[in-house]
C-alpha cells in the first residue's frame, strides 16, 4: 500500500546507470527510490559519480536527490558542478534550503553560483545566509501568501484559483495580509475563506494582531513557541513590522532534532558530521581532534598516580583497583550530566540554579556513592584479604562519588553560562576531575594507611 | 511581541495560590504562563500541591496543563486525582493523548477511571492503547473529518461552515473521503474544497487510491514515509481497509525526536527519565541499575590487571598507563558507535554491513592508533627514562585503538539485529572488552619484555 514498502530493484547498480545507462532510465530509477534509498545509494558513489547524476538528471530532480543527502555530500556535490549546473539546481530548492546550502559553500564556488542566479534571487539568498542557524531567520521560508488586507473573500477566492497549482505544491495552509508596504495585520487559514461569505473583507475575518517572530528569535524560543501555539507556522518580520518569511512547526522540528542527535555525538566527539563515505584521511582527523585533547587530560589525570608511585610499588593491589575507580566515577557523574541536559533542553532548570541541583545530587551521591563504595570495598578486602585494604578502596569510590555527581550535575549549567557547548565538553572535563580526585583519594588514604596496608 | 517574551510574575508564589488564592485567580495565573514555566512552576510544587492544583482548575484547562508536564509527572497527577476528576480531565485531551497518559497509568487506577468515562470513549482508548507505542497505532488520533464520496462540494461547505468552530479547534486540514462501511477511497484538503466549484462531488474532486499505512507500521518506516511525502498527515486504516484516524507529521517527527535525546541518556545509563523532583530514592535505584551491571564488567576487566599483578609489580611504571589505555581505547571505541549510530538511523548502512564497517573503521584506526600509540609511546618512554617502556605502552594503545574502532563500529549493528537498545548496551560492553583486550595486550607484552623493562 505504501511505497515504503516497494523493494529497491537490487539487480542494477546505480553506479553502472550513471557512467552507461540513457538519461531516461536514470531519470525513471531514482523517481522509484525512496528518500533514505536514494540517500543510500548516493552515498555509495563515487565523488564523480555523484556529479555525473547530478548533472544528467535535469536541475528539479536533482533538487529532489539533494535533499535527500546528508548536508556535508550535499555541498560537495553542488560544489564540483560547473556553476551554471549548480546554479539551476539550486534555483529548484525551497528558499530556506538555498540558503542552508549556500551558506556551507567554499566562498569561491558561492560566487560562482550566485553570478550565474537572477540578482533578486541572489540577493534574497545571501540575505537568509546572512541569520545565523538555529534562529527564526536561519530557517525560515519565503514561499509564502501575501494578501491585502481591503481584498474581499470573493476576489481572493477567484486569485487563489487561478494560483492553485502553485498553492498545492508549496502546500501552504495559511495566507499572511499585509497592508501598505507589506505590513503585517492579520492571519488567515486558506480555510478560513471557505467558511466565509463571497463579499466579506479580508480584514473582518482575518485575525487582528497576530502573533509574529522577529528574525533573530533563537531555537529553544522558537521551540517554546510551538509548544504553546498549536500553528504550523508562525510569520517573521523585520524591525519595521514588514513581513519577511515564515517558519514552519517543521523546520523547527527538524532543528531540534539535528541538535539533539547531535548531542549525542559531540559527547562521543563526534564533532562533525562524519559518514564512512568520506576521504580516511579525513575521518581521522576528525576524530582525531578530540581523542588529543583527552589524551592530554588523561596524562594530566595519570600524574596523580606517578606522584605516589612509591606508596603503590608498597601496595601493588591499588594498581587494580584504580582503572575501577575511575570508570566509575566517570559513569556517575555522566548521569547526572545527563538529568542537567535534560532538565536545561525541557526549561525546568536555570542555568544558575547550582544550588538547587547540589541539594538534589547530594542526596542520590550519598546514597549510591555508600552502595558502590560497599560493594567495592568488599570485592578488594576479600581479593587482597586485608579489610584496611577494603576500608581504603570503597571509602575513595564512595566519596569519589559524591564528588562527581555534585560536579556533573552542575557542569552544564556552568558550561552554558560560559557559553561552551555542554554536550561536548563536559564529559572530558568531568572525567579528569573525577580521575584525578579519585586516584588522589584512595592513593592519599593508602598512603595514611600504609602500615596497615603492607603488614 | 511574542508570547515567549512575556515575564513570568515572579512575585506571586503558584504554591501559595493553590493552597491560599481563589479559584478564578489561580485560573488566569495559570493562563498567563506558557508551556515552560508552566511545566517547570507545577514541577517545583510539592505532590499534593500538583494533585490540588489540577482538582481546582476545571478539566479543560488541567488538561491543558498536563500536556506540558512531562510524562512521569502528569502520570503520577493524574493517579493521585479520585477517578471521577482524573476521567473529566482525561476526556479533555486528544485522542493520542489519552490513550498514552491511560498507558501510564498503573492498572488500578486505570481501570477506576476508565469506568467513570461512558463506554465509547472508554473502548477507543482501550484500543488505542493496545497498540505498541511508536508504531503508527500508538501516535494516530482519532480526530479526523471523514466525508461521504458521494456528497457534492455546496453541500459539505455547508456541512462544514456549521461545524466551524470545532474545525478551527482540531486545526484539521486534511478530510478522508470514505464509501459504504468507512472504507477509505480518497483524500482531499480541505483547501481543496475552495478551489472546486459547488455542484461538484467529492468523489470527482479527491485524490483517488491515497496512500494509507496500517497501524502496526514502526515509526522508523513512518519517518522514512514523510521523508518522501510532503503531507501533514496521514490516514491508517486496519486490515479491511477501514479508516481507523490519522497520524500526523507532528507526531512523528516529536517521537522521533523523543528517541534521539533519549539516545544520549540511555548511552549514559539515564534509562527511565528522571526529574530532580522524583523521591530521592527513586532517583538513586534508577541510576544503580544500571552502575551496578557497569561495576560488575568493570571487576571482570580488572581481573585481567590481577592475574598480571607479578609483571605489575616488577614494572610499577605500567599503573601509571593503565587508567590511560582504558580510557581512551573507550573513547575511540565510542567515537566508531557514534558514527554507526548516525548511519543506522539515517539508513545509511545495513545491520548485517559488517565487512563494509570494518573496511572503514580499519583504515581509521590504524591511522588514529599509530598516532595515539607514538604519542603515549613517547610519553611513557621518557617518562621511564627506557625506551622499551614506550615501546611497550605505545604498541599496545596502538593496537587496541585499531580493536575498539572495529569493535564499536559493529557493536551497533550486531545489537540492533538481536533487538537489544544499541545505545543503551554498547557503551558497557564496549569498554569492558577493550579494557581487557588493553590490559592484556600492555601486560603480557611487558612480561615478553620483562628484561629490557626491568634492567
Amino acid at each position: 500500500m505504501t511505497e515504503a514498502e516497494t523493494d529497491t530493484p537490487a539487480e542494477v547498480d546505480l553506479g553502472d546507470l550513471v557512467r552507461e545507462g540513457g538519461a531516461a532510465e536514470l531519470a525513471a530509477y531514482v523517481e522509484e527510490l525512496d528518500a533514505r534509498e536514494t540517500a543510500r545509494a548516493i552515498c555509495e558513489l563515487e565523488p564523480e559519480e555523484q556529479t555525473m547524476l547530478l548533472s544528467r538528471l535535469g536541475p528539479e530532480q536533482a533538487g529532489e536527490v539533494l535533499e535527500t543527502l546528508p548536508d556535508v555530500t550535499a555541498t560537495e556535490a553542488i560544489e564540483s558542478l560547473p556553476a551554471e549546473t549548480a546554479a539551476a539546481i539550486l534555483h529548484e530548492l525551497p528558499s530556506d534550503d538555498q540558503a542552508d546550502l549556500y551558506k556551507s559553500l567554499d566562498s569561491i564556488d558561492a560566487a560562482a553560483i550566485l553570478a550565474e542566479l537572477d540578482s533578486d534571487e541572489a540577493e534574497r539568498i545571501t540575505e537568509l545566509a546572512s541569520y545565523p542557524d538555529d534562529t527564526a531567520g536561519g530557517l525560515l521560508a519565503t514561499e509564502v501568501v501575501a494578501l491585502r488586507d481591503i481584498a474581499s473573500v470573493g476576489r481572493t477566492v477567484e486569485r487563489l484559483r487561478g494560483d492553485a497549482d502553485r498553492l498545492r505544491r508549496l502546500d501552504i495552509q495559511y495566507a499572511y495580509v499585509v497592508a501598505k508596504g507589506r505590513r503585517l495585520v492579520g492571519v488567515l487559514r486558506l480555510r478560513d475563506l471557505l467558511l466565509a461569505e463571497d463579499d466579506t473583507k479580508l480584514e473582518t475575518i482575518m485575525i487582528r494582531e497576530p502573533l509574529s517572530i522577529p528574525a533573530d528569535m533563537p531555537l529553544a524560543e522558537l521551540e517554546t513557541f510551538f509548544d504553546d501555539h498549536a500553528f504550523l507556522g508562525v510569520p517573521v518580520v523585520d524591525g519595521e513590522g514588514r513581513l519577511v518569511g515564515a517558519v514552519s512547526r517543521v523546520a523547527v522540528d527538524e532543528a531540534t532534532q539535528d541538535q539533539a542527535t547531535s548531542d549525542y555525538r559531540r559527547s562521543m566527539g563526534v564533532v562533525v558530521e562524519e559518514l564512512r563515505t568520506m576521504p580516511t584521511l579525513r575521518r581521522s582527523r576528525l576524530r582525531l581532534a578530540w581523542l588529543s585533547i583527552n589524551i592530554v587530560l588523561n596524562v594530566v589525570a595519570a600524574s596523580v598516580i606517578a606522584a605516589y608511585q612509591e606508596t603503590l610499588s608498597q601496595v601493588i593491589t591499588l594498581a587494580v583497583f584504580l582503572p575501577i575507580i575511575s570508570d566509575m566515577s566517570g559513569c556517575s557523574g555522566n548521569q547526572a550530566v545527563a538529568v542537567s541536559m535534560r532538565e536545561l533542553s525541557l526549561g525546568l532548570i536555570r542555568p544558575n540554579e547550582w544550588l538547587r541541583v547540589w541539594g538534589k545530587e547530594a542526596a542520590v551521591g550519598v546514597i549510591n556513592g555508600l552502595a558502590l563504595g560497599l560493594l567495592i570495598g568488599l570485592v578488594s578486602g576479600f581479593y587482597d584479604g586485608n579489610v584496611w585494604m577494603g576500608l581504603v578502596v570503597g571509602s575513595a569510590l564512595a566519596a569519589n562519588t559524591l564528588l562527581a555527581v555534585l560536579l556533573g550535575g552542575v557542569l552544564p549549567l556552568a558550561l552554558k553560562q560560559m557559553k561552551v557547548d555542554p554536550a561536548l565538553a563536559s564529559g572530558p572535563i568531568l572525567t579528569t576531575v573525577t580521575d584525578m580526585c579519585g586516584f588522589f583519594l584512595v592513593l592519599s588514604l593508602a598512603a595514611l594507611m600504609i602500615s596497615r596496608l603492607v603488614g
